[in-house]
């Protein structure tokens, strides 16, 4: 919708807290930009499970005292939701929860796993009947299916089943419960507030309730909360870190730090690299808002040029778009950014954006800023090229979508209608998130969308199964 | 709510329609008297399945086009739910789906299953998921696990672990099932339209899509219905015939015909029995509306005394109750009946109504019945004491809330403010339904609601399961 | 949408009531016959009004809690709406709510104005804002343009200047006033409950709140309620009584006693006549659900032939039609009602229905009843045929839908598929409410849908004014 | 709500566009930022008018192709509404419209009348019926009430007894009307687009649709559009003109210009004015987001002071907030905002924000930074302290609640907790729009708010009539 990449997920527990169901909302809240589409919570008192989940943004959901009070208990968990096509059904919307022999068990995941298709048609064929069309549930199932007594090594038995990635936060009746897959490719962070700890995506959802950042859940971790305190297992054969550096780009919120390093630092770092590696004469610089604002800043800051708002950005577009007639349609763009076309007027502008995805946006909004008066127009892209899709729980096009796949740079500058177009190379993205270069033996992050390397097998796509196997699926209608 | 007996379920199926959905729909709609709380239709076009459920009246849900246009194909089931208590979720909302290994797969049932909680147990603690907390997920969940080739062999195999009382529509890739259980305890008939084929609750749904009346499903037996035409087998081993007498009674509608006997006819019959059984000097015989209508018509032309409407219903009091403020909270019944004075006044009055239940109604109607000027009341009730509960899809309350389970006859009739009160004998009820007498060896209906005899075990109350396990569920908030 | 006549609404005044607003919400529930579009009430404590209005049922708009609290007061006023074609606004919906000088002024209307347009004009030219489409709307115009100081010398000063039927309830700051139109078109009567006084248009509105029926409000009468009790005044010139004959027809509850009389017991006399004047030999007598019964009791009982439910009313049709798809649009009627086959099936049988409007409904449901196996039908109408559309507040179709005035009974009886068809006389009906005969020199009620004499001068329509002025309107969109 | 002043109205009016609906809802989302609580549109077509008017946001109520398909015409006004406090109906939403004897007519009001209470109150007396409780409609009721032939000459008579603030959009049958109050208080603005003229508040509303920014209406200017063309009247004695200078410090987009000048150029300035009249030594300016940010880019450029991002603002945060239990509520700037704690740390920060009102807001934003760790906090503001409520069209608090009325700058600085506050002088404010200094003897500007010198007199307010005469005024529940 918005020609970006989209995370697909934010994920909140917490255990032990007098308002567990509301730190969980604002968790989520602070965590809404990784997912608009649904939310979700569900609690636990005494072994009672209480469950609310909607289609929409967390605010407009949990805000209802009635809803909120009758989300009972000390620990909690909750989801938001971003999908991806078509398939938006309340009966996908997590927590999934479920009864097993020992209890209630409620589960959010951040991720995808790359075997899903391939698991289920297994458990289908032995009789299992899935209640959603989402990758997640395979792992309710193995986990409803594993003969281990504890709840903990059930979790342990399901995910030695399943390939991906996958960040989960778990509830169970006497317990809350954190994994990140063996590579760690989606972020998980502990807290602490008081008495209570929370397990959570980013460092951001524990500044909105004042919590404590303890550190970052460790790739292949799994994180037991219960009354008797904290606990940390690695039940998983060990594997090389490979941390989407994706999350520094765009997906996470600048405020967040994740493994010790400020987003919002990076991404400034990132401008400076550009400004570096890419400079040019111009007048000002100028961010494609929201996301581009700190790559601008460091761009400017580094080559001495003023950085100015030279789009504004309507903030009350949101999920509704006004397209009132095909006559307006072509306005597209305007309905969200408008040039400041008397800063602009006859002046050289470097444009700083996180990314190209279709070049659909670019186009437009170049055209905007030199119908404001830009007498040259110079683009920063704050990334390497995205040329290949992820797997691993972010909405991308396919690939014969991506604008990079498929043009040489010189190509999509003149599509795009630029004077000139630089991406930041992947050594100054390494660079920017704090190493020396990129180990391209054994590369330090999971970079697949650039590199088209991706750590971990894709096991349904091997199998020929294509993402969208709805041939298998019930249609739900309105 | 309106202190009444409440069937919980109709059920409809067609195979090779060119508007499967749309009958199906107006089918339903023929079936709301059989509840009125949820409806769902799922149809098949070429082995894809479309489904849309909601909660609340059949005409409300199913006549926008945008709706119907989409649930394609020329086979569909639907489903009418009445709820029990509390459990008024989505998610229990019928015909269930499911993605079986031999393909889509969906149920609607009425009745209800005796061991439903022991067999939900049992598979919960083999790992299976359930999605609802309705007793009819475990014959899905049976069907899946079959290891038949054959999809109505697996249903055998499902239907041969469960007890209690079942008409089933099954939609499967390219069939329609429909069974019912071997008490033959609900209804359910065989009708035709042109080359399509129905199975349905009741014949007032073949006669809203002017489809002819086949016969009756037999009990125990199986439909089939292909593109090579319709099969009948009896799977399971042979019971006697126990037709719950109480359709006759309330349930059913009047212009349904229900193996071979008008429903109407019976209730005509059943108010000429309460004559003859309890006739007593009067000037005018009144119905309680809608259900005494019938039974008082039959009462007048045998007791040669004039039927009159004494009680007007207001027929816009539906699912909403005017309770604005606690002052007028007594009017209560006057909300939906009132009484037509200047017919009353100094008048000697017969009232028909078909059961009592808790009283609180009859209290009520009897007390307006005399501030119209009534110089006597007389209640002659269409069937015998409701003395006990029933298990087999009828909600009806605990027996501690049954009136005629703790009171005699005398006590009721001074509770409720009667001059004379009688219920309707066994005996003249089988006369009624067209037997010389009840066979009290071998009853020929499942009348244990009067009698307390059960024609088929229940388990689940045997094994101290109360009907509402809520403890193994998550609520779901809001 | 019924093909009948249906009457414009219903209207409820109390002063002196500790619940108000809750005495109004429940006999605007007992009056939801006459306007089911939209409903609203207006309170009054200490000169502040209240105010609510709702498209929809009573039981749906004013039964939340909060809602009722906040209309405060020991006074209050309601509204019924059934709207004529198109104008369904929110805006239309009354009571209509005035800031006049001398404070604030809320009206409720039944019955139509005949020089409404015309007035209209004359305040727009004059520079007067309307703020509805509704004719009501010129009378609070003219109370507030009136010099006069007294709120009742106001509302006289308008009422002299309009012309139609009219039968108000108006709320003032003291006082609650109703006014009757001095041909006295429209029913209204007073009420009493403890110490609190109430106007409305029925006595089932009075019988719902345990209100007792004091008498009517008298043609051309002022009744005004305050602090100091009731006055009555008859400020208008004196004309002879039209009372409107076809709300004894069809329009009334038969529960309701107007002019002393029980409209049940008038539709049963106008069986009886039905049966005099035209029967037939027989086997069952019919009605047509609901509004024929009462006639078809009175023509069996005169007749000798036995009453039965030979067609059943599907309770569930409300506001909403399932009309899913083109192939199954003609099932129409079905939707409503069903024939009781298993009664007519060979059978000589007359059907009793209250008047034929366009004639589209009897011909289905004479069809229904022939494909039912009915040998012979026979309709008869508990009316006089009706040729004329209503201009004082009743919704008709124009002439030219009006089958009888297009058609004589020979061609009805044809088109309709009847074997004989008979219209009550309008002798018959005189004499049903108690008259010897019509007096045709001055008819003792209004009659002019039967007769075409109109009591009161059409004023727009004289004027070449039509109906729908709707070129001088906005159109609300959505 | 945001603890800020709020323009209380947008409007958008365009004559001979093809898609005239659909560019006005298109300005109005440009407009958006003035006004949130409701939007309408009325457009015209041959003499019809066609009107939607709704609650809530124009891309929510104006994105759906049957509401803009029924807004036919070539021509079309719309207003965005920001109410004050209570009044959130419907009835009160613009434009207003209204039959008059020449047809038609429509009217959009940013501003506000002040002796609109006095109007009322003698239209009242006179017999005039007022639809809503907006100063608004008194213009309305004058132009209906006028004698004048040409509608534009009723307008005329209409404003020269309205004193006040208003910048008018009026739509007649034939014609396009713009007008600003003599002072000019609020702004207005000609555009132009191929054939079709507009007139709107701001000039992001022209850009939205790619029309072309003609010049701005004058103040005491009447602008009408017809066939024949544009046209311009100066029918009012002249005044001074008194454009509102909040408008640059807060209330217009940044991509705005006004009076030829850009609002984004000057709050910049503004910034600048501030580092050079309150400079201070420190590590980074911060900008409470999003309005400060120009200002703060202005002063860090200035002293030569990093700019960055130190607070974070959620985008997510909407019309509803979460404020789910008693034992969170403290958070509330949380919601909204989050400290880049990696950023601030051992900082000393510079915060820059436009204006502080009630001061809660800046208090706890103060507290977020300090608890993140900033070593100094100061405090600049871009415009002088906030001393007296806006009665031309602003929301603002009552005086008693308006921070700067009640305390010392260096209370204010020690209730809000920071190292230093400051305000732009007056002067500093005066230069940043362009002009020397303050003119003391006339201000070149409206500065009410700052300087208490109200230039247009406050006949109701003198009159002892408070702004909420409330008691005149029916209450509308829920």
């Amino acid at each position: 919708m918005f020609d970006k990449f989209n995370d697909e997920c934010g994920v909140f527990g917490i255990f032990g807290s007098t308002s567990a169901a509301a730190h969980t909302a604002l968790g989520l809240h602070a965590l809404q930009h990784r997912g608009q589409e649904a939310a979700g919570i569900v609690s636990c008192l005494d072994g009672q499970f209480f469950s609310h989940r909607a289609m929409g943004l967390v605010g407009d959901n949990f805000s209802d005292a009635a809803v909120m009070n009758r989300l009972q208990g000390a620990s909690a968990i909750g989801h938001n939701r971003y999908s991806t096509t078509g398939e938006t059904l309340l009966r996908n919307v997590q927590p999934f929860y479920a009864d097993l022999a020992l209890g209630g068990f409620a589960l959010a995941h951040n991720g995808n796993l790359t075997n899903a298709i391939t698991l289920r048609r297994e458990l289908i064929a032995r009789g299992s009947l899935f209640a959603s069309t989402s990758d997640t549930e395979v792992i309710v199932h193995r986990v409803a299916l594993s003969r281990s007594a504890a709840i903990e090594d059930r979790v342990i038995d399901a995910l030695k089943l399943v390939e991906g990635a996958y960040s989960l936060v778990i509830l169970a009746p006497k317990s809350l419960i954190g994994v990140r897959d063996p590579n760690g490719v989606r972020p998980l962070v502990l807290g602490k507030l008081g008495d209570a700890h929370i397990i959570t995506s980013e460092t951001c959802a524990l500044d909105i309730i004042g919590a404590e950042h303890v550190r970052d859940v460790e790739p292949g971790e799994m994180i037991i909360v219960d009354e008797s305190g904290v606990r940390s297992l690695f039940p998983f054969a060990a594997q090389p870190p490979r941390f989407c550096i994706f999350e520094y780009v765009y997906f996470a919120r600048p405020d967040s730090v994740m493994q010790n390093t400020s987003v919002y630092a990076v991404r400034k770092r990132i401008g400076a690299e550009l400004a570096r590696e890419f400079g040019v004469a111009a007048d000002v610089v100028v961010p494609v808002p929201d996301s581009g604002v700190p790559g601008a800043i460091g761009y400017a800051e580094t080559a001495g040029i003023p950085f100015d708002l030279g789009i504004i950005r309507n903030h009350y577009v949101g999920r509704t778009f006004i397209e009132p007639s095909e006559s307006v349609r072509h306005l597209g763009v305007k309905l969200k950014h408008n040039a400041n076309s008397a800063l602009l007027k006859g002046k050289r502008v470097i444009l700083v954006d996180d990314s190209i995805v279709r070049g659909t946006t670019s186009k437009k909004i170049v055209t905007m800023v030199r119908e404001a008066g830009a007498s040259e127009v110079h683009m920063r892209i704050a990334s390497p090229p995205t040329t290949n899709p992820c797997f691993y729980g972010v909405d991308t096009p396919e690939k014969s979508q991506l604008m990079a796949a498929n043009h040489t740079i010189d190509e999509m500058a003149k599509i795009i209608g630029v004077d000139s177009l630089a991406f930041l190379t992947m050594d100054g993205l390494y660079r920017a998130v704090g190493e020396a270069k990129r180990n391209n033996e054994l590369p330090q992050y999971c970079d697949a969308c650039f590199s088209g390397e991706y750590p971990i097998a894709l096991t349904d796509n091997a199998s020929g199964i294509s993402g969208n196997q709805k041939d298998l699926f019930v249609k739900d209608v309105a």
